[in-house]
């Protein structure tokens, strides 16, 4: 049986817009600076190995996974270009890195120095990323173990750095003064490290300003069609549509509640669809109608391009929708509405929820028809 | 190589303590009553297969899922007990439930109408069960739709009710008066259907009253270790333990930020550990550091029994905590904290995230080491 007749809702992937995206980076930033993969948590949620598969046929040069189990899974899909975990080392797995030919991000001087005894151990140039932290506080080296590791060479004996790598915090944020200071603290700091390869920038970073591109970019969210630049235009092309079939249609009278706790009321008679989506499929809980002083009052499906808001509590496998105001002929049970798609991108469907749209994507549940296009 | 050194955190499914609560539930109904499993949503996160094997061997009568897809999944596991799709009849896939021996819950007329018409295009009685909604609004008929349906026998021609079944909305609550009138609006419309067992509570409606228990009772969050009076202590055990590793500690010092968008500004130096699960691995965005009146103000990890509160922004693969004030030796980097285990269950963790427990568990990710005990 056809998945699409089996499950409540359907996700397409459009590869095809995903590789006009990376080819997109590749024109910002010229024919001199390489674009990087940046596919950990299941490629934002759009499935690894077809969005691995893509890349390597754009002749992607590098791929940036977060954890080593993430890099395993890439290995076999793709066993020659090259793969870093940025989360570092794992402890106990070092071998591992090296039996399969996965680059550690060595984000602190423990992680170099197991990096190093490895090599040393193996009498082999054992390859890395050096990250170093320029104020974001989460991994690499601070600015202290950054001198310490300048003025004592041979804690780098044995490691062939690879890349020197920074990342930015705020790049999302057009005037974010963070932004800069990284970059100049960047800029100050390799002065100290002998690396072929600088990279500093993620999507935002790269739309940023030229100066911060080095010679890797390594776009994540704006491949998979999220806005790199949100206070403007999205320059990319969107890459996921999800809809979810309408269970059932109801009329609720006035003064009737809908939902989990009862917590929408009815002004007045309404028409109401039941959607087979709910947060464990990644339509998070924070997507449920509420009285607000300001923002968005609930999450919103369309039908035909028209907004239906969410009444009531997200559930767990279902969501129902205020169809009242539809103009013209309603949905009828077994039709479709749009969740993410030309009315309503990842970054809209974010922001009704709370959140960001990095977040929409990684959460795509599992219990949708997947198609690739 | 073990899932253990590969993958960042380490997600613990304890069957036997949810086999114990399934038997806990046995003993509040009695022996006349029967205990379904809701293992709808892969079984809360938990893992359909190792849940249906388990609820399999307590020889429960009767599996309930959301999806069609989900019911062809349990009948790979299981093809005797009969499982229900709470989604209804999917279009389309009418006689893949009669083909899979999969019932569906008819929630609407033209439910039952599709339904119907297959057992009479098929000469063949087919089973399923019949939702009457009591207002919760969501799915099953409505009261008008109940009477036109008791006065036309003729609709449910061919079709073998097996179960009467209604859904509480409010149960949770202690106090909530929609349940009583739930009940009261369920006991009132059984009268005019004919059907050998009905069906009310869900886990909490079972601890609400035993007047609500009739022919089945359908537990679903606390089969999972939630707590389904969460004005009292949980009568259940806890199903779900979560660690996972500090990949780097860290000293900032004081006036620095962490995390995007630089956030959350340190009063003091501190040492923060940067741990790797984020949002991808649904540790909900909303665990973030905030400046708040009232509320929790971050989501909080264990180290030994002792809070490690959330710094900074939620990221996709990894997480800050605050170490400053842990008493005696603090973790260091490969050691692993605790998310969920005996200092902090679902309810815990939800309500520091702004949400509910089933959340927490039907987001459990795909990233973690798992591991059945």
């Amino acid at each position: 049986m056809q998945d699409k007749l089996s499950k409540a809702g359907v996700l397409t992937i459009d590869l095809g817009a995903m590789a006009d995206n990376y080819r997109q980076f590749q024109k910002v930033v010229g024919a001199d600076c390489a674009v990087a993969g940046v596919v950990k948590a299941d490629a934002y949620g759009t499935g690894l190995k077809p969005v691995v598969e893509t890349l390597t046929k754009l002749d992607c040069p590098q791929f940036f996974v977060a954890t080593l189990d993430e890099a395993i899974q890439l290995r076999a899909i793709n066993d020659k270009t090259p793969v870093a975990v940025l989360g570092g080392l794992y402890h106990g797995a070092e071998k591992e890195y090296q039996a399969r030919g996965i680059w550690p991000v060595l984000n602190s001087p423990e992680d170099i120095q197991r990096w190093g005894q490895l090599a040393r151990e193996m009498n082999q140039a054992l390859p890395a990323i050096l990250h170093i932290d320029t104020g974001m506080n989460r991994l690499g080296l601070s600015a202290g173990e950054s001198k310490m590791v300048m003025q004592s060479p041979d804690l780098l004996e044995g490691i062939s750095v690879q890349i020197l790598m920074s990342h930015f915090a705020s790049a999302d944020s057009q005037t974010h003064p963070q932004t800069q200071a990284q970059a100049d603290a960047f800029a100050e700091i390799m002065t100290g490290f002998a690396a072929p390869k600088k990279s500093l920038a993620n999507s935002s970073g790269t739309y940023r300003n030229s100066d911060y591109h080095y010679d890797m970019v390594r776009p994540g969210y704006a491949l998979y069609g999220g806005n790199p630049t949100p206070e403007t235009d999205n320059p990319v092309k969107p890459v996921v549509s999800l809809s979810a079939r309408i269970l059932q249609i109801r009329d609720v009278g006035k003064g009737e509640t809908i939902g989990y706790s009862a917590t929408h009321e009815f002004d007045d008679d309404a028409v109401c669809a039941t959607v087979g989506l709910g947060y464990a499929d990644g339509f998070l809980r924070s997507g449920s109608s509420r009285k607000t002083d300001s923002g968005p009052e609930a999450a919103t499906l369309f039908w035909q391009g028209q907004p239906c808001p969410i009444v009531g509590r997200v559930s767990m496998d279902l969501v129902s929708v205020d169809l009242t105001n539809i103009n013209g002929p309603r949905p009828v049970a077994g039709d479709s509405l749009e969740i993410l798609g030309p009315h309503q991108g990842v970054d809209d469907l974010a922001e009704a929820m709370g959140t960001i749209g990095y977040e929409i994507l990684t959460s795509l549940g599992a219990r949708y028809a997947r198609e690739y296009v």
